[in-house]
């Protein structure tokens, strides 16, 4: 029982690897960067699209795919800041796989810039699967507390960039940044650290800079 | 590969119920009322079980399994309050599964009232595995969003009640605490609801004498 569990899954992960392979290759010959967002649900993933969406309105060009169990709710959030997005439901799974992305990707405009992939809010499944994307990043919420990343250590060894969103709920919170970003840079010494609020705006300058000299990188060819 | 897969969590499941079963019949023999509680990681099982075990203080016994991927820290806050608490760390699993449950059965102590379950913080799998517990409660907090019980469905239609926790940042969110029931209402008609802030103290009275009364039922072989 268990000899078998186990082969099925490493031939679900190495079947991903390729498509995933596929995906990145692609994207990165159009000049794409794909970034594949991974937290718990209600971390805030939808909020920062809407609000990358508000400061790339006019300077970059961007779409998303929106990974949900249920729903069309965010991709219809996104759409409403005149993003193009597809919904992905996954009716039941707890991640989003490769190849649901390989079947949306024939509808991306050729002339973007960030193609964004929010996954199926959990901080434990979508960390083991690689969707093609070139930028992970890992969101933790105030309200959810500075000790998540040892409980859930693969989400932020995976990921590119952690970032810390909600901080217009600090006054009231026993949260410390410090500590959550200590304890993400202590699993991912190469973890970049960002401290935003997507609903006042705070720290997404440095967020929206990071994501533009990244999409340089891969079109100067040294992603 | 598909029929494979689907086989092999066909099997996992079934053996999993027969494990619960077990701990089912166990756990009423011996008078004890069993609850499993679910959410995404950070919605407040470990600060209610916290608060919990100061208002059954020298009135009722309870004991706590805690469910996490990595650390002890969880069970060791339950030991601060004078409370037994056994951690299981999964080393990676999305969920608890009954058998994890049946390993430590043995250290339980014959005369408590309530055996409290806490499992992974995760909104998805824990949903599908039944760990003998009589009663699951699913919390979602308020800084989650009320968008979520439609968007994962399974947690709200497989639990007894319905816990809503921080209710003490509700005048900093928007929020609508009536808007999250009635999403999970019309999921699970019969789900019970409460509002609590575990810090605070709103809301427990209730949630506690439903506890209470769950567990008289039991004892009364009425479960």
């Amino acid at each position: 029982m268990t000899t078998k569990t186990i082969t099925v899954v490493r031939d679900v992960l190495a079947t991903n690897k390729q498509a995933a392979a596929a995906i990145r290759a692609e994207l990165r010959a159009r000049g794409i960067l794909c970034v594949n967002l991974l937290s718990s649900p209600g971390s805030g993933k939808t909020t920062l699209l809407e609000a990358l969406a508000d400061r790339f309105r006019g300077r970059r060009r961007m779409a998303v795919i929106e990974g949900d169990i249920e729903t069309e709710r965010d991709a219809e959030r996104i759409r409403a800041k005149g993003v193009e997005a597809w919904q992905i439901t996954t009716g039941g799974a707890c991640h989003l796989e490769a190849k649901m992305i390989g079947k949306v990707l024939g509808n991306v405009p050729e002339a973007i810039d960030f193609l964004f992939i929010e996954n199926v809010g959990n901080l434990v499944c979508p960390a083991s699967y690689d969707l093609g994307e070139d930028l992970r990043l890992v969101l933790l919420s105030s309200p959810e507390g500075d000790d998540k990343p040892a409980k859930y250590p693969q989400a932020f060894f995976s990921a590119d960039a952690l970032v810390l969103t909600k901080s217009d709920l600090l006054p009231y919170l026993p949260f410390d940044p410090r500590r959550a970003a200590a304890e993400a840079l202590a699993i991912k010494p190469t973890l970049k650290v960002f401290t935003i609020s997507a609903l006042c705006g705070d720290g997404l300058d440095a967020l929206a800079t990071y994501l533009v000299e990244a999409l340089e990188r891969l079109r100067s060819g040294g992603a």
